[in-house]
């Protein structure tokens, strides 16, 4: 039985996801890399302390370089704000440490371009946060795409709707400004682009516009102040093997929750999936009887690898968590040096790269070529 | 009581169900200007004569300037093939006819043009046959836009897919060659630009794309030919308010059979609908509690006007075929000068001249104004 | 070219219905043997007079026996409210014609009795308006059934839900009344019976249970008044062949419009079907991999029959009347003495038969054996 | 910081289960109690020791009265097959012990009956995992009854089904067996049971009737057994405060995979809700306008308690293995005092009750009084 030293950087929404995965991968996969829970850092040594106390971390810190700085550290889950990804990632890669970063990579392309560079001068393993494609039932569509059960694929629509920023009574604040990017567009355009990428390749050509649904949001001094960001982004996209698609993203959609819908079309068939129903996937084949043709709503199950792992009986259903569980057990195969279902840093500065073609489309008007 | 004589003009798809509208107007609505069903014309005489003796017709013929000339005919269902329908309307409009013409309205900007310059001469009721618009379900979402019940709408997605052209071993047809129009563009896009026109006004400026998902279709030689149309087409809007959209368009899309979707984002809420079940839509709102907010889903009911004329009890389903009937009934009022529910010449031809702007952008791979 | 005088009596919500039904079946199906509208009757000559010109009847009479008695009419569609169908049908069926009435037979059994007896003398056809084994989609599921595309079918459940009781602040009226039947029993049941007619066979054996959610009711005083008449039912079946079930029949179900839904289980698969989404049904099938088994979505199609008369393009739908449509072309076809899809006098005696067992059973707290 | 010693005895489904929901407790919840994971009980030290390691425990034995000896152990997982439960439970409760056991309670009343009277002597907390009763959609749905959301329920539909029992080839085994119990109504019945208990209150009054889709299975040697389980189930209730309903139990159900599905139906309106989908359920509330009343589906989120413990955002989904995790936290709140959300040995035997009076309801075709 080998084990790994896990640091965990951050404690927030993500930071505790990489908890609860850590000290669930073992329980769930019983495999033979199983990780040790040594280091926590977060802004201060006290908040450090609680959290490192309730997520079971055996050493806490105030100061992240140390967390990055200790022998028994291998592998570091780096959950913090977008603008420290690039340095803690960096730093920790050149420590020779494994690291597990959460998505969007980095707020700059020049940002995660060094962070890409960083982890191919390491070569330990750079991992980002996508961790939708850890879905049993991507992963299904995924197989079902290369085994051609729906043909050649053609074309593609995909959407990603919440509802955080849709009441126009809330005021300005830091995602309003333009200093958090650009909006919608990378805050959740790298979920989708990351399905993109690990069911169909890579993005060609885009061509996409921005919105803002309210022009100006009210300040707390009672006034109205110009938003800098735009919630709204619509994409028409050219893929690898001259796929057509569309891409719409909106944060201020009421009523959508976690929305991110595919549509499938292929020569053979269609395959449609929602993450708000993520134990289920649907498929339409065009074969049989035309009387008993239709969309097959397939719930997930031991069938649909590694659900088998969570529970043994279908139709139990995963959650959103269970998902960074499994990536967790990818981050460990890939350390392990077996084959992984993970997006690297290489892979993720192509998504980084299609999102800031999108933002120059938005301001010439025009078609880019990445 | 007043009655109005009808002519019809070809017995396919649609001169079928204007034959089944013609029928039943006036038991379901029992209103005082009433349809006598005139004069029916065919390519043929024998057809003409078979049909008029099916769908009630008092006399038949094989040349529809017979039909057009015949002084008991008031009003004119034209139904025959799109590259018909310039000259037929116009005739019947120079001959003081009212013209009920289905869509779309021309195959060329000119032909439409054409027509809608005879419609301001006449002066008669020139109506264009876009049924989805008068389900009670749209016409209800339109109510609610109306009095605010999402707030102000600021972005929309359409879609419009069926699957007739879904298979890649289906033969090089009438509908692959470039004579027939552009594909999904003209073929389907007029329809969900027909609910925009009613919903939410103008298209301002559109930037489009279009694909062919199989490139090359076989011929009855045993052959490869190239496909001269779009199955697929892509297009960013911006409408008349500084509303956003996507409209996304697709003939190849396997399993769906009358899909015609539209989202309606809001600065209050959101409504969703499909034409695949067209007896219900769906309203979120952002109000009440949290805890109980969501998507409601409305099924039509005789509070959704004009349901009730066809059945007292509500969620028993209207057809597609009574969207037709409730179409005539506009037509009529329309005839009798009193408010109705059309697109008329004039409003087709906006729609067609988005519909040509879109394919003039996907040419030049920029923005084009309306 | 056959044709054939029709009368109808009564013109309330069914009788509106069948003259729909009257006037389309010729258009939609363009069959040889064609009704004449002859003679309409009605309760007072003036409202016969109105309805008979709106639904387009020759002759008007405010006596029904009148209508009867017109050599000119072949075929009498009874509308009228349930407790006048045995005397009108059986001086109908006396006077030698055909007799379309609509459902429930009659309040008791004893004139359902007589109702069959007469049927049976006659010679003529004796229909009831069980529109619902009408809908392509339950043909549809018949012939799927009678494949065995789920096997042996081995269990059913049945649910029948409306809501225009629901109200407890609704004033006590004539559906509170023990004069109206036994409550949704009666009122209700017949629908989902005449599906399990249809599809699966005869109730051997049944232990039923009533219930009332408002005991009591406001009257026009101000007072409260006892119901007397049951809302809600509960039943569990037994049906020839071995087959189990249940059956739940329920008028106060607030948000249920035109729920008649069906679970029927199989040893090779399960199909689903709610009226209230009438175009459409699912089944599944246990064969394939289980990677994507699930329940296939069907929409109706021309691939189900008879849709194809009526729309030539699949997923437009059918709405309600339609179904009386293809009724009256079913009763056509029985009087052309051709196979006709038809629940007649001697089926409806079974239905009516069952019902009662149930009231019976309930009553009793014991299983029935009928 | 206070600690409590775990033992758990099984490590099958549920041991893992239970395993999963002790090493996830404190990171999600961070509560003052903590579990320490003592000792591992299995059928041999092998595999004990084995899960011991991958589970977290730091003792392993393949004797569990090893395990209920252990000073350090305070509360036991029982997680074995259901014939242990009794002795195991009462080993431990007459130990001192806290005991929190999988259900279904026991095979035999008797056992059930000991188990209950057990538990009262030790004054211990002894808790049954009916763990979809802590699904946030049931605590959601269950304060909204008490709200008065939907008025006064007065009818309930209850179903259950999965199918694993649904093969017919599937051969003869231990589920078969009259020792396994009645088939369907023990083997699913608890379930739906657990919901009416925490939603609505007792059962009074019950009219069951079971049946045997297959009748015989095929046996390893070629023949055919007569099958001595009913793996269908059919009741009709009476449930405190006059409420009717019926439960359906199907294990031979096709299709169905997790199936637990709940209509609710009251005076003001209606619920719904379906175990498949379980981050979601419907309301429906007769108030407001007729023209948008419908069912609404709420998605779970931090608005639904205790969702927001496991994810910040909403609509993001909760698995089944976080539904015993929030069971272990009501135990452990049990167990400090507070109070919790369990179904103790006293509920489980009403539960237990309920589910024999049916099953001799089936052999006596009459009502069963509890």
């Amino acid at each position: 039985m080998n084990t790994i030293g896990v640091g965990l950087i951050g404690t927030g929404y993500m930071g505790k996801c990489h908890a609860l995965a850590w000290n669930a991968v073992t329980p769930v996969f019983g495999d033979a890399l199983r990780p040790r829970l040594v280091h926590l850092a977060e802004v201060s040594p006290e908040l450090a302390a609680q959290k490192a106390d309730e997520f079971g971390f055996a050493k806490a810190t105030g100061d992240w370089r140390v967390l990055i700085a200790d022998p028994d550290v291998a592998v570091v889950s780096i959950t913090t704000p977008n603008q420290f990804h690039a340095e803690m990632a960096i730093a920790a890669l050149e420590a020779g440490k494994h690291v597990w970063c959460e998505k969007p990579m980095a707020v700059s392309l020049a940002d995660a371009e060094r962070m890409a560079a960083a982890a191919q001068r390491s070569g330990t393993v750079a991992a980002l946060g996508y961790n939708y494609i850890q879905n049993p039932a991507i992963r299904q569509i995924g197989a079902l795409i290369a085994e051609g059960a729906i043909g050649v694929v053609n074309h593609v629509r995909l959407e990603m709707d919440e509802d955080f920023m849709a009441d126009p009574a809330a005021q300005f604040y830091w995602k309003s400004q333009a200093s958090s990017g650009y909006g919608a567009l990378d805050d959740f355009g790298v979920h989708p682009l990351s399905l993109l990428a690990v069911l169909l390749g890579r993005v060609e050509r885009v061509c996409a516009t921005m919105a803002k649904p309210y022009p100006t949001r009210p300040t707390p001094e009672g006034g109205q102040r110009p938003v800098e960001t735009w919630d709204i982004a619509n994409v028409m996209l050219e893929i690898e093997g001259g796929i057509s698609g569309i891409l719409a993203l909106n944060r201020a959609a009421w009523g959508r929750k976690g929305r991110l819908a595919l549509q499938l079309f292929g020569s053979g068939g269609t395959i449609v999936y929602d993450q708000e129903r993520m134990n289920e996937f649907s498929i339409y084949r065009a074969d049989g009887s035309t009387r008993t043709q239709g969309f097959t709503n397939v719930l997930m199950g031991p069938a649909h690898e590694p659900y088998q792992h969570f529970v043994p009986a279908p139709g139990h259903g995963l959650g959103f968590n269970d998902l960074k569980v499994i990536e967790a057990h990818e981050v460990l195969a890939a350390i392990a040096g077996r084959p992984a279902r993970i997006i690297d840093f290489a892979g993720g500065l192509q998504i980084e790269q299609a999102v800031h073609a999108m933002a120059r489309s938005h301001h010439s008007g025009e078609w880019v070529t990445l």
